[in-house]
């Protein structure tokens, strides 16, 4: 392991909080979105604290929206086959795990339990508009808390948009006012098979002061 | 600090890739949404590294569509204040940073340098619909990055859904196709001012296998 980058003597970043390289590189900067997967398998246990890890994340009145469907026995990837787009199908069919990862759109029925402190219920019924906002950015931001969560139990990820949406809701959420967001293959990743890194935006092209 | 969780002979889940739990503790568990800030500035430097983690989270086609506003002067959150929920007033006005998180509806305008291999710019052209989901899905998986990377420095970090939307994009995106998404006050947070932690959902109330 190298020394932290922001240990630096005389670093005005140096902050003894901070995590370490390893972390660092391990969740954000050596870390890939894996195409190809080891045959090696994903112990449930590792789904079970990534999950508990990410439920942590922080999130807007603690709505909690996220639902997964952990898809990994052969019955529940032919179940998914057909709803995925053709570049998606042999790595999704060749990984240990697909998740979907879901939002509950009567996620504020939870919330008297929730959110105690005040009637957040009363907040979102009869707004949908309101409700399906809500659950997208919340879903989403604990879905990422998900990702990087299992990115730091060691194993790899591979997130996909590539897929018809309402036809996994109709193959897993039949009856249920659960949404799937987002799909993402799970497993240890096969270096072999990593397509070469993409170019980023420079920091001047995304942020800004003000 | 304490050993790894997951370094536990004969536990089949170790894994010398893993992150360790002092990590664990300050991405996750031990992490809290801060209220109240200490007298203690941010560096910009821890600004500008965040932003250069966030911006290697995986994301969809490398559409990279978060734009951030780091305001920082007091002009700039004179100009926030009167978008804000009365709530979010105070300890937005006090905190050393609030950083706008938006997204950019032009992001595909990019694709051709982001996503070279395919001319995925035509995938969104034209299609708003799924420009503005593409939008929010990755912008808002782009900010729990941020979240998280500015977390992994050593900063606290508290965010907020609680202001007007189209306010805050007059105030600071007008003439531009940038939409904000959510507010993240950032600094050194005060732990007299949290409020007691908030209940989760349990594991089987969030997951499923299949």
């Amino acid at each position: 392991m190298h020394s932290s980058v922001l240990a630096r003597a005389g670093d005005p970043a140096a902050d003894h909080d901070a995590v370490d390289d390893r972390a660092l590189d391990r969740l954000f900067r050596t870390a890939r979105t894996h195409n190809g997967w080891a045959d090696r398998p994903v112990p449930e246990e590792l789904l079970r604290q990534a999950v508990d890890l990410a439920k942590m994340g922080p999130i807007s009145a603690n709505t909690s929206p996220m639902r997964v469907v952990f898809v990994r026995s052969k019955q529940g990837k032919e179940r998914l086959k057909p709803t995925l787009m053709p570049q998606n199908v042999e790595k999704t069919m060749a990984a240990p795990v697909t998740a979907i990862i879901g939002h509950d759109l009567s996620f504020y029925e939870k919330l008297p339990r929730l959110f105690p402190h005040a009637d957040a219920r009363a907040w979102f019924a009869g707004n949908d508009a309101l409700i399906a906002d809500t659950a997208f950015r919340n879903g989403a931001l604990q879905g990422a808390y998900l990702l990087l969560a299992l990115r730091s139990l060691g194993l790899d990820v591979g997130p996909m948009s590539g897929f018809a949406p309402a036809q996994v809701d109709a193959a897993f959420f039949a009856g249920t006012p659960i949404k799937a967001n987002f799909l993402v293959n799970i497993g240890y990743g096969d270096p072999a098979k990593l397509f070469p890194r993409s170019p980023r935006l420079d920091f001047a092209e995304i942020a800004q002061f003000a």
